[in-house]
């Protein structure tokens, strides 16, 4: 007897038919071995209904009440829990649907992308005692003037996750369209191995880095709540990857997986002044319209007296950050700004490589030899970053990948 | 300055664009003459959505917890009312979206068709008279439980009456699709005329006769709160029908409209032993199984020991009266069932027949010129209603209509 959360995304409640297996998913994990689990389920909408929802406010009104907008789209929800709880019923199970402001949620008023702050988990932790599975709706909370409030995309992810954490659960296994966490993409690398285990400090990095899987704030929870996670398919019935303390992994590969995040834009301002202060200058202007920097490279040039900074942000922050910087022109003191979308952030991540030398080297080595030029190198304990040009993506994940020794045998 | 509920149905409120026409009218009714009103706003789902959202519990379950299908149909309701807050906004007016669960709408614990008994009026009530518009999902409610519950088909017009009550509105405005409540049918009588107004008792007997302009439900409660209904078109800026007392009706014409009802099926026993007790082994066994029974006629048979016992009910409940008396056919003795499900419930309704003599002789007299045989007969106060074979129905309406001098001059 073990105590589950289960949580199941949007293409895995796409429709009725497939809510069906779901129903079946949890009835097994109801009903399993030793006697049975106590279980909660926390499931996304379905797939398409809350861009729908969202492309029919943007619709309706140009200017958003953030408040509104959560009330509409976390509707879709609500309507999937309310479905898989009358599935489990017609199994035998018995089976209740909870909205964020049922339990509740609490979260902070931040509407959009309001963090969770508590979870009142034990009427249900009570009812799960006696056999009801709780059905929870993810991505949505009750703020604190009781409005609904939503978490923003993946939000059901740190749902379950926090919900886990409240109901102290021997395990949170998140259901997704993929077996697990893979070293690579397997769409880009045919050899990608399916990881047993990984750390939660891996994990975040793969999340931050462009690896789809796992909501970043929901690692960031499952980290500071101990939670064990399972990532998992949805479709079919094998273990998947299971997320844990660095002590629970008793041989540590130097480097557990390769990720590219495809969704970053290249700025360069050249001839910046070269003078105390000029960083701020140019950041927080930038700090103050909520813009997030990623790498950041500052190149001294021959004459001393001026220098060029190249940083990252999001892509679809582009015009924005132009915009910012021409108005903030004066006031900075550069010659000229470019710009470049075709870039790939490409990142090596490994808890191993803090023990290991030589590591970024044979990144280097790597791309050195398939001639792939690097722009920019960022680097954290567990993490190589570089930026190349987005056409090598591909060859520069296979051959890191090779490189590490990831590949299947 | 008055205060105003106004309500808008499925097909007012069926996309973008007609939200957007819904917030104009809202917002001429707020800037309106004499500085302004404070207005409230009840919103059913877009058309249609109700409906997919039941197909979907039908698809996934066919046992229905009553508690998880109201949960997932009243989501039509939260998304207009977001929509409409945003648009309302957009148009410099304050807004903000109410679920039942927010006022809240306390409602007794009967999921699917539950009534509205407490409504918490007064923090909107503060803010509409800040100037906050209050835009109200229709259709639902809060149990004693804290579960969602919806009001049953076309409870929005009741949550509209009931809000306007809480409110001590000034009057209570039904937009719907048609310009009001006419004299008959207008798709069938082209004669048919609009009324300037109509009493409570009589827009009653309309609604639980056929016309399917308002809720029963919702008239019930207008009249006992005394709440001024005003029916209207959404489509065009009109004065439509005022519901009112009697009494503010000046020159009252003894028949105000015609109306019909074909969701109805005749049910005959042949003889059934006349005896004391047969009515109640008839009707005993359909009130348990929540069998509404309408017109009920017994005719004698000329022996003298048995009768022929004929009735009504919803055309829907056929297949299960039929069970139901079958399985009590020993109990009650009776020889044969007939049912016909092609016959149609023809009334004159009107308060002024209380006062004038010969009123029932004349539908009598016109359905008999045309040929048209009258299966059994009803009558109220203020009603007179007759059962004929479905094919005479716009020919038996038509000919009503003339025969009381309804026509349009």
């Amino acid at each position: 007897m073990a105590r589950i959360v289960m949580k199941f995304g949007g293409t895995s409640v796409a429709d009725v038919e497939r809510l069906g297996h779901v129903a079946d998913r949890v009835a097994a994990m109801v009903n399993g071995a030793n006697g049975g689990n106590e279980v909660a389920v926390v499931l996304s909408a379905m797939a398409g209904t809350t861009n729908m929802l969202i492309d029919l406010t943007r619709e309706m009104a140009t200017l958003h009440d953030a408040r509104e907008y959560d009330s509409v789209v976390s509707t879709g929800e609500q309507i999937t829990i309310g479905l898989l709880a009358m599935a489990l019923q017609e199994r035998g199970i018995q089976a209740r649907s909870w909205m964020g402001w049922q339990l509740p949620i609490r979260t902070d008023g931040v509407h959009g992308s309001a963090r969770i702050e508590d979870i009142d988990g034990a009427e249900i932790a009570r009812r799960m005692g006696e056999g009801e599975v709780a059905v929870v709706a993810g991505f949505q909370g009750l703020s604190p003037n009781r409005r609904v409030t939503t978490l923003g995309r993946g939000g059901s992810d740190t749902t379950a996750v926090a919900l886990a954490a409240a109901l102290g659960a021997d395990r949170c296994d998140i259901h997704t369209d993929v077996d697990g966490v893979f070293t690579a993409d397997p769409r880009i690398v045919t050899a990608a191995r399916k990881l047993d285990r990984i750390t939660y400090e891996e994990m975040l990095e793969m999340a931050s880095q462009g690896a789809k899987v796992l909501q970043t704030r929901s690692v960031e929870l499952a980290m500071n709540h101990r939670v064990r996670v399972q990532v998992l398919s949805s479709f079919h019935d094998a273990p998947g990857t299971l997320v844990v303390d660095e002590d629970e992994i008793v041989e540590q590969a130097v480097v557990s997986g390769i990720t590219y995040a495809s969704d970053e834009a290249k700025v360069t301002l050249l001839n910046v002044s070269d003078r105390p202060g000029v960083a701020a200058a140019i950041f927080g202007p930038l700090a103050d319209a909520n813009v997030n920097v990623d790498m950041i490279v500052q190149s001294a040039s021959p004459d001393g007296t001026s220098t060029d900074m190249t940083f990252t942000v999001g892509r679809g922050e582009l015009p924005r950050v132009e915009a910012i910087l021409a108005e903030h022109r004066d006031a900075i003191g550069f010659k000229k700004i470019i710009t470049d979308g075709e870039i790939v952030k490409v990142s090596v991540i490994g808890v191993g490589m803090r023990s290991h030398a030589g590591v970024a080297q044979r990144m280097f080595a790597a791309l050195s030899e398939k001639q792939i030029n690097i722009h920019a190198i960022s680097t954290s304990e567990i993490k190589i970053s570089v930026l190349i040009s987005a056409e090598y993506t591909e060859l520069a994940v296979r051959s890191l990948h090779s490189a590490y020794g990831l590949d299947a045998a």
